[in-house]
C-alpha cells in the first residue's frame, strides 16, 4: 500500500479537536484553513457541537461521510481506544486507510507500559488495514496538496523540497529559518516520531517516486535495520540528492537520542562509511544541513569541480578565494585569455582581474550592469563549472535593480549551459532585498563565503558518487551462508583452521606447515627457507604474542630449536599450557602492513575494513569501512581513504605496492562476510602489501 | 602620539564633499549628521559654496576655525596635494593631527606610481607631525563620539566591540549583519587600508588601553612585522581577548590578499603558531568570527568547562548535547542529586531530567515560568560553569514574556554568580522576537546549536590560556647576538662542527669521534663501542644518504673497514669527492624517533619546531612550531600537541620516554635561533628520545 492517504486524504478526521486557541487541537483546525486545504475536515470531540461554524462528531464512528485520514491529539489511553474505533470503522466502511499519531506516551518512555500501547496500537490498526504513522510526532505538511497535521505551522510555500525526520521540531524550525526569506519550498514534510508502522524506508521509497521531490532533507537519530536503510538510499541518491543529518557521534548524544525517540544512534563510523558508500550526502551541522538542501533545491548539480568568483568587496572576495584554496576538491576556474581581455574592457583600471586566475574584484567603481555583463562572460566560458558572487552592502547600488541583473545574467547565459550559480551576501542581513529578490527568482543566496564552498564541496562530491553508483545501482543482496558453524563451543577459531579457510577463498597466506615435533619444524622450515616464524597453535591460545607463543625471524635450525624451548617454557609457566601443535611460517620482512578486517554489525550486518598496520592505526585510527560484499572499484576506493594508500604508493622513494592484489583482497574478504553467517569478526593483522601481490601473516576470526 | 585625534576630533574637513547624493562626499557628511557627530564639520570642495546649508571651503587652508581631523575622498593625484596643503597648516597653525585618506591609487595598485604617492603623503604628514589612516580604507567609526568617516554605516549604536580591519567591506558587513538583532554594539571600527602610517600594532595598543573596549575583533590579510605584531597581541590578549580571522591560509588566497591590500600573508602555519602561543582566539570562519565577538561582548567568559543543556525540543537539544559529546574541552556537567529531584518536582513526567546527566528536555509540556524555575536552578550549581539554552517555534508560547523570564532567571541567579549562559534559537528566524529582546537585555543568542558549543569551546581555550599568559606576560625580548657568523661561503655547517655548536649549549649529541685514516676509526670505535654509525664529512656534502656516505648500525672493525671502503667508493664515483674527515658514531638503536628544529621567519624572526620523526612527520606533517625563545613550559605545550606525545608517553607497553628532557633540548634550540642570529636553519633530525634524556643522531645548520 502507498502513503498517498497521508499526504492527499480527501477528508479528515481530528480526534481531540478543540475550541481555545491555545490547544493543538485548534490550532491544527486552524492551520488546515490557512494552508488552503480543500478536503473536508471533521473535528471530532465528544464534548462539542461545533468549533467555529464547524460540525464537530461524538466520535469517528459518527462521521457519516467518507473519511480518508484521522489524526490523533488526545492522550496516549484515550488514542488508543480511538484507534479501536478507527478499525471498526475501516473494516466496516472502508474508507478510512491513514492514521496520524501526534500523541506522545508510548515507546519512547521506556515503560512496559508505553510499549505495550503502542503494540497494541499497530496491531489494531493492521487488522483493519491501516497505516499509522507516529505515534509522538507533529505528522505531515504537503506543500502541494495543502493538507498538514501540524499545530505549528500555519502556511508554507509548496516547492521541491521534502523533509523526514526523527524530530518534528528540528524539521519544523527549518521551515521557519526558510520562510521569511522564501529560502525552501516545502514539498512534504514527514515527522516520523516513533516509527511503529510507517518508518524512514518506506517514506523514502515513496519520496523516490515523487516526481514534484527534488532534494530530500533526512534527520535521523537511530534506526534498526540500517542496512536496508541504506540500501534505499542508494537508490534513492541515484535519482535525487539525500542530506542526511545524522545525531549520535557521541556517546552523550547517543543517549540523549535514545530519551528523544527511543532510537538506539548505532555505531557512528559505520553509518559515516554507508552514507559514503550509498551516495548519501552526509552533513555535520545544522547548518550545512539547511543550506545543502536549499542549494540543491534551487540550483543545477556541479558539472564539474571549477569554479570563478566575482566580487566587489576584497576582503570577503579574497576569503571566499581562500577557501575554495584549502578545498580538496574544488579549484579556481582558468579563465581564457579573449574573456580576460573581454572583462578588462570593461572594468575600471583598478579592478583586479584574475588575480589569482578565476577571481575578479570590481572594486569600489562597480555597477549592476557591469555584475551583469561580467557575469554573462564567466557563465559563458567552457572552463568555468560555477560562479560564486560575493556582494555586500553599499550605499550606491539598487538591490533590487542588482538581483534583476543577476538574474537576467543566469537565464540569459548560464542557466542553459547547466552553470552552477551561488551568491555569497557579505554578511547575511547585509543585503535584506537584494536577498530576498533572488530567493523568489529561484536563486540562492548563502550568509558567508565559506558555507557556499562547502555546498560546493558537498555537490561535487555527490556528482563524482552518482556516477560511480551508475554501475552498481544497489547494495548486493546478500546470499544465503553456503556452510554450517563449523567451530561449536570455541569462539576464536585456530590459526591454521582459518588459513585454510581463507584459502579456500583464494586468499595468499604466507606460507606455513602445521607440524608437531622439532624434526617436523625442521625440515618444514628447510622447505619453506629460512628465515621462518614459529608459533604455537592450541585452542586456548588466544593472544600468542602476549603469551610467548611466537618466535620471529628465525635464521637456521639452531635458532629453531631454541625458539620452540622458549615458546614451551613460556606456554608452561604462564598458561599451564602444553601445545601439541606448531606453525612454522616464512617470515615476510619486506613490504608495507595493513590491516583488512570484517565485523558483522546488528545492524549494518557484514562489514569489511581496511587500514594501516603498525603504529598507525592506534595512533590515528587510520581505517575506513564498508557494507560487505563490496565491488574491486569500492575496495580501491577505501584503499585510497587511508593513509595507507600514500605509503602503498611508494612512499619516500620505496616501491609501489601491489594495490590492485590488495583490493582483491577485500572483496574477498567481502565475500566471506557475506557468506559465512558464522563468523562474527575476521581480522587479518598484519597483511604484508608487496611488490606484487600480498601476504597474509596472521589471521584471527571469531564466531558469533 | 596618541590616536585620540582619530576617534574623537573635535573637528573634521571634508575634503572631496559634494552634494550629489549618490556620491561618498555627501553620504560621509550625512552620515556624520544622523551619528549625531557634536564636533563642527568643514565640508571642503572648490566648486561649492555650501552643502545642505553648511558652508563649504575651497580647501583646508582655508578654514578659519580650528581642524584637528582630515578626512580626504578626492583622487589620488589630488589627495597628495591635499595632504601637503594639510601640512602646511598644521605647520603653522597646529591644529590638524590625523588624516584618513579613504582615497585608494596608492600602493596596492602595485605600481612605482602608487607607491611614489604613498610615499610622499606619509614624508609629507610626518614633516608636520601628523598622522595618517589608510590610504585606501574606509576609515573609522566610534560608537561613542559618535564620530564617523564612513560614506557606508548612516548609524551604529555604542557598545563594547572594537573591530580593526584590512577590509573595510568586511568590517562594516559585519556591521550590517549585526544591526538589525542589535547583536554588537561598537565601539570602535578601524579600516587599516594600506596601513602607509597607522598600523594594527598602534591601534592594537590604543585598544588596549581604551576601557570600552571588552573585545577586539581583526581581520588581517598580512602584515610585515608578525612578530611585533604578536607580542603587542599577547599583551593585549592578558587584558581582553582578540578574535583574529586571518586570510592567507591557501596560495591562491594569498594572491587574491597580495592583489586587494598589496600585504604578504605570510606562511600560515606560523600565524596560527603565534596566535596559539600568544592568547589570540584564531577562528576559522566568518561565522565564527562574528558569533565568537558576540559572545564576548555580553556574556563571561567560561569559568569552567561543565555545560548544562536546558531545551523544550528534543531533536535539536540532542544534536547540542551531541556536539559536546565530541569536544575535546568541553563536558557536560554532572547535576546533583537534590537539583535533579527538585527540577523533578517542577516538570511533567514525560520530561527527561538528565539523561545524559547535565541534559534536560522539558518536552512540549514547558511554560515560560517552567524555564525561568530549571534555569535557577541550573544556575544555582557549583557543577554548572555554563547553561546552553536551546528554544524553538511553538504556537503556545509568548516570545516577549520568554525573554523576560530567561533574562530574569539569569539576573537573579546566573550573572552574579559568574556562569555564562547562551540561547540557541532553533534556527536563527524562528524567534525574532525571542531573538530581539535577548539581545536588547544582553543575552546573545545563536542560530544553531553547533557555533554555540563553538563559540564555548573558543572561550574556555581562551580562559586557560590567558592563565598560562600571565606568567609570562610577553614574549621574550630577543637579545643581541653574540657571536659572529663563524661560517664563509659555505650555507651548510660541516656536521660535526655543528655538533660543537650544539654542546657548547649543553645538547646532547650522541657520542662521536672525528678521525680521518682507518686505523683512529677502529679505535674510536672501540672507545665508543660497537655498534657505530660510519660518515664522511665534507663541505660539499650536502645530503649523505642519498650520496652513500652514511653506513649504519657497524658491529665490529671488519664491517667497518668494509663501509670504509663503500663510502669511499660511493663518494668517488657518484660525487668525486674524496673526504678527509670521517665521524664514528654510537648506533643509538633504542627510543623515539622526534625532530627538533628551528628557522628564521622574515616576518616571525627565530621560530622553534617539534615533530614526530620517520614516516610520519611526512605522512601528517605532524609538526608544531613556536615563535623563540621558548619558556620549558611551552615546550611542553608543544610535545603534548603532536602525536609524537602519544608515542613519548610509553605507547603500546613501551616505556615512557623522557619528556622532560625533551622540552629542555627544545629551550635549548629556541636560544639557539635567538643568539646564533646567522643561522638560517637548524634540523635536528632524528633525535632519539630515550627512557632517560635523549640524543642527537644528525644535525644540519644553515646559515642565512
Amino acid at each position: 500500500m502507498d502513503l498517498r492517504a497521508f499526504f492527499e486524504p480527501k477528508s479528515v478526521a481530528v480526534v481531540g479537536a478543540s475550541r481555545e486557541p491555545g490547544r493543538p487541537g485548534y490550532t491544527l483546525l486552524k492551520n488546515l484553513i490557512s494552508m488552503g486545504y480543500k478536503g473536508k475536515i471533521f473535528p471530532v470531540n465528544p464534548n462539542l457541537k461545533e468549533i467555529d461554524g464547524m460540525r464537530c462528531y461524538p466520535s469517528v464512528l459518527d462521521i457519516d461521510d467518507e473519511v480518508e485520514n484521522v489524526v490523533i491529539l488526545v492522550s496516549a489511553d484515550r488514542a488508543v481506544k480511538v484507534v479501536e474505533e478507527v478499525a471498526e470503522r475501516a473494516k466496516r466502511r472502508g474508507d478510512v486507510r491513514a492514521v496520524v499519531c501526534i500523541s506522545g506516551g508510548f515507546s519512547e518512555l521506556n515503560t512496559p507500559e508505553g510499549r505495550e500501547r503502542e503494540r497494541r496500537m499497530v496491531e489494531t490498526l493492521r487488522s483493519a488495514g491501516v497505516r499509522l504513522m507516529g505515534p509522538n510526532c507533529v505528522g505531515v505538511i504537503d506543500g502541494y496538496s495543502r493538507f498538514t497535521t501540524n499545530f505549528d505551522v500555519d502556511d508554507y510555500p509548496a516547492g521541491g523540497v521534502s523533509l523526514v525526520s526523527q524530530s518534528g521540531a528540528l524539521a519544523t524550525a527549518l521551515l521557519f529559518w526558510a520562510r521569511p526569506f522564501s529560502k525552501i519550498g516545502l514539498n512534504k514534510l514527514i515527522s516520523l516520531g516513533n516509527m511503529a508502522d510507517v518508518d524512514v524506508v518506506e517514506c523514502l521509497d515513496y519520496l523516490k517516486n515523487d516526481n514534484r521531490t527534488k532534494v530530500i532533507g533526512v534527520y535521523l537519530e537511530g534506526y534498526k535495520e540500517s542496512r536496508r536503510l541504506f540500501e534505499k538510499m542508494r537508490e534513492v541518491s541515484l535519482l535525487k540528492p539525500i542530506v542526511l543529518l545524522k545525531a549520535g557521534r557521541s556517546e552523550v548524544g547517543s543517549k540523549a537520542a535514545l530519551s528523544h525517540t527511543a532510537s538506539l544512534t548505532g555505531t557512528d563510523a559505520l553509518y559515516e562509511a554507508a552514507a559514503k558508500q550509498c551516495g548519501v550526502i552526509r552533513v555535520r551541522d545544522v547548518l550545512e544541513w539547511y543550506e545543502m538542501i536549499h542549494a540543491l533545491e534551487k540550483q543545477p548539480i556541479l558539472r564539474g569541480n571549477r569554479v570563478a568568483v566575482l566580487t566587489h568587496i576584497g576582503g570577503p572576495g579574497t576569503l571566499t578565494v581562500d577557501r575554495i584554496g584549502i578545498s580538496k576538491t574544488l579549484s579556481l576556474a582558468n579563465i581564457p585569455e579573449e574573456a580576460k581581455s573581454a572583462i578588462r574592457s570593461m572594468v575600471a583600471p583598478t579592478a583586479n582581474v584574475c588575480n589569482p586566475d578565476g577571481y575578479i574584484d570590481l572594486t569600489a567603481s562597480h555597477t549592476e550592469e557591469l555584475h551583469y555583463k561580467v557575469l554573462k562572460v564567466l557563465f559563458a566560458q567552457d572552463t568555468v563549472d560555477a560562479v560564486i558572487q560575493v556582494l555586500g552592502h553599499s550605499m550606491f547600488l539598487s538591490q533590487r535593480l542588482m538581483a534583476e541583473k543577476v538574474h537576467a545574467a543566469f537565464e540569459e547565459v548560464g542557466k542553459n549551459l547547466g552553470k552552477t550559480f551561488l551568491n555569497v551576501v557579505a554578511f547575511d542581513e547585509s543585503l535584506p532585498e537584494f536577498k530576498l529578490e533572488m530567493e523568489r527568482r529561484g536563486l540562492p543566496t548563502f550568509p558567508t563565503p565559506e558555507i557556499a564552498v562547502t555546498v560546493l564541496e558537498y555537490m561535487w562530491w555527490y556528482a563524482v558518487k552518482r556516477e560511480r553508483l551508475r554501475d552498481a545501482p544497489q547494495l548486493y543482496p546478500l546470499p544465503q551462508p553456503q556452510r554450517p558453524l563449523p567451530i561449536k563451543g570455541k569462539k576464536v577459531m585456530i590459526e591454521w583452521k582459518a588459513y585454510q579457510l581463507l584459502e579456500r577463498y583464494g586468499i595468499a597466506v604466507a606460507d606455513y606447515r602445521v607440524v608437531r615435533g622439532i624434526n617436523e619444524m625442521i625440515s618444514a622450515a628447510e622447505e619453506l627457507g629460512y628465515p621462518v616464524v614459529l608459533k604455537a597453535q592450541h585452542p586456548e591460545l588466544v593472544h600468542k604474542t602476549d603469551a610467548g607463543a611466537v618466535v620471529l625471524n628465525i635464521r637456521d635450525a639452531t635458532e629453531l630449536r631454541h625458539a620452540a624451548d622458549t615458546i614451551r617454557r613460556n606456554l608452561s609457566s604462564r598458561k599451564g599450557l602444553e601445545p601439541q601443535e606448531y606453525l612454522v611460517q616464512r617470515m615476510v620482512n619486506s613490504g608495507v602492513e595493513v590491516i583488512v578486517g570484517g565485523v558483522r554489525d546488528e545492524s549494518f550486518g557484514p562489514v569489511v575494513s581496511f587500514g594501516s598496520g603498525g603504529i598507525l592505526v592506534e595512533l590515528l585510527r587510520d581505517v575506513t569501512f564498508r557494507l560487505a560484499p563490496i565491488s574491486r572499484s569500492e575496495a580501491m576506493e577505501m584503499i585510497r581513504e587511508t593513509l595507507a594508500s600514500r605509503l602503498l604508493e611508494g612512499f619516500r622513494g620505496e616501491s609501489r605496492k601491489d594495490v590492485e592484489s590488495l583490493a582483491d583482497l577485500l572483496v574477498k574478504v567481502s565475500e566471506i562476510m557475506v557468506r559465512e553467517e558464522w563468523i562474527k569478526e575476521l581480522d587479518l593483522n598484519p597483511v604484508k602489501a608487496l611488490d606484487s601481490g600480498y601476504a597474509v601473516v596472521d589471521a584471527r576470526i571469531i564466531s558469533a
